[in-house]
């Protein structure tokens, strides 16, 4: 198996705390999206999309989606739990994670994505886009906050794959100036505790 | 248990499918959004999110997320098989599912909520967002039309969750004027096929 990896991208860095939780270690291969890799003939048979992250397994074929790469991990290796362990418990967790996915990283993607110089001429930036995505990022962060005042983490008791979602994307929020506001303090003590796990840093 | 229903919407939409594919038949209670009974005390415990579906289980919690909930479903009651029978099949049906919701459900979705009379007042709606939204649906119908050229199903031979979540994309796409362009003929083709399935009116 290869990680095709882009080390400072938000979904890339899901797969690598997400492997580093499980205690695993992978061939990685950095790819130089800056110079163009992700669109060459080559990386886009592995993932037409030419986004990464995308595990290529042995037999040449390809997972692409970050939340699919890391089902298949977790399938493969099980220990420790991180997307539950009964169908009902699984089903938790990836309500948390979906709405970690929808509700907060896709608008700090957006806002990224709609201002950062390096999307200039690749995508269509629209300003307008960016602004609502703000709006809604910190709505989100406000509900999160809330969630958060009784239980340690986003799904319950347990640090699961709706953290690293979280997580992963207040990292990349940062870069569009969305920091965790003051008056948030248990999304703050939150963020603060899975920012100082070991693997934050995969 | 039971499904807490709404029967225009587009994400219900996917579960009622997913349920009449695996030959199920559940309580369903229907939400009247339109009412504001989404929004109450009583269905806010269920979701806070204030969205359907929410499948709630016999023992009073509640799974909200389509994507989960059909998984749940999955779990209890494999056959006939949508979400792929190995690790390395489900993965790769994941893969198509999340990027139909991402890539073809998401931005239909914004079309219609930044446009639509019924999201009048009730969210911010912003006309670049809408536009922006219809061009990315079209862009990856085109996408679409290339990778169905030689399959007929959206994820390969057979029809998976990731069929169910393109094609209720696409009926909501007609509310905003959506539809497959006539040089897309294997979107098309497919859109027919999985519309003239006995479940599809589910």
């Amino acid at each position: 198996m290869i990680l095709h990896d882009l080390t400072p991208g938000m979904h890339p860095r899901r797969v690598r705390i997400f492997l580093a939780e499980k205690g695993l270690s992978i061939e990685k291969r950095e790819v130089d999206a800056a110079g163009g890799a992700h669109a060459t003939p080559g990386f886009l048979r592995l993932n037409p999309l030419g986004r990464l992250p995308v595990l290529e397994l042995d037999d040449g074929s390809a997972i692409a989606e970050s939340l699919a790469i890391c089902r298949y991990l977790d399938a493969l290796h099980p220990q420790p739990p991180l997307m539950g362990r009964t169908p009902r418990e699984s089903a938790h967790v990836e309500m948390w994670t979906l709405r970690m996915d929808h509700e907060l990283s896709r608008p700090i993607v957006d806002a990224f994505a709609h201002t950062s110089e390096f999307y200039r001429g690749r995508i269509e930036q629209v300003p307008e886009v960016a602004a609502w995505a703000c709006r809604r990022a910190l709505q989100t962060m406000a509900w999160l906050d809330r969630e958060l005042a009784d239980r340690p983490h986003i799904a319950g008791a347990d640090y699961t794959l709706a953290d690293i979602v979280a997580q992963c994307a207040l990292v990349l929020g940062k870069a569009v100036g969305l920091r965790v506001p003051a008056e948030m303090p248990h999304l703050a003590r939150w963020f603060a505790a899975v920012s100082a796990r070991p693997t934050a840093r995969a």
